[in-house]
């Protein structure tokens, strides 16, 4: 099925294509962690929101876990909550892990899977396609609001086209 | 080609689907406009950013001219200026306006087309699909930043995940 996918030229977009977005945007995405201060990346925050490494335990517990659920049909309760000690180098282990993970379940991917409907972590209903598109959205939204942060402690965030 | 896109059950996403969700994250980011004070939408910053108003026009600026470029192969520079005389009404008038531009020029981009080279507004080199994602990302992204705008306004944002 891959090589018929890819052999066609009227696909929206290819597995692989898609693969290659999300960790490009994920690239850029521990780009920004990186860029925190370290005591920043677990205190700072405006109006009342979580710190970066909040959201940033949430987009790990999504990611991984969700990939693993589409390619293997094995749903877990969504934990967003990880042991790091107020460390970024924990965090960022988990992260390239979790790089690892998405590129080795997604090979399980069928392509006839993607319109196919999931109920993800036993709750978030969709297709396949919808919860991957879901899972990348929501990590640039939190991303943007780590700009802002970063902007606010006078530091200067990574270029968002580069990936 | 588009019965033939829609009637196999292999595709990742049809263009049907992707402009619903391209519009549905729109909807969102409408919603967002609204939440703001008329005077913060045009004022409001935070650590030397723009106000959202100043990032509302250049997602108006790209999306419009962006889609009627891949429709129909016409370039023109991109323009991220608008008269609006301080005016939500005017940004929401437009953004409706951009609403059904993209509804009647997605309908002229043929499947075939996404996976084709073209360099946008005359110097953004990608595929058609890869510079319609990133309109959507460089929205999501944006409004990601408004979300922080917002709270730290005392506003309670939309629900990120309604469309």
């Amino acid at each position: 099925m891959e090589t018929t996918l890819n052999s066609t030229t009227a696909q929206v977009i290819t597995p692989e294509i898609l693969l290659n977005h999300w960790q490009g945007h994920r690239a850029l995405t521990r780009r920004t962690i990186e860029a925190f201060p370290e005591e920043a990346f677990f205190n700072h925050t405006i109006g009342g929101m979580r710190p970066f490494s909040g959201m940033v335990m949430e987009l790990l517990g999504i990611a991984g876990p969700g990939i693993k659920e589409i390619a293997t049909g094995q749903s877990l309760p969504l934990n967003e909550h990880v042991e790091h000690g107020n460390k970024k180098a924990k965090l960022l282990e988990l992260w390239d892990q979790t790089t690892q993970i998405i590129n080795d379940y997604w090979e399980l991917i069928k392509p006839e899977q993607f319109q196919k409907s999931i109920k993800l972590f036993g709750q978030y209903e969709g297709t396949v396609q919808s919860s991957i598109f879901y899972f990348i959205d929501n990590e640039i939204h939190h991303r943007g609001q780590a700009y802002v942060y970063l902007r606010s402690l006078g530091i200067e965030p990574p270029a968002f086209y580069e990936r």
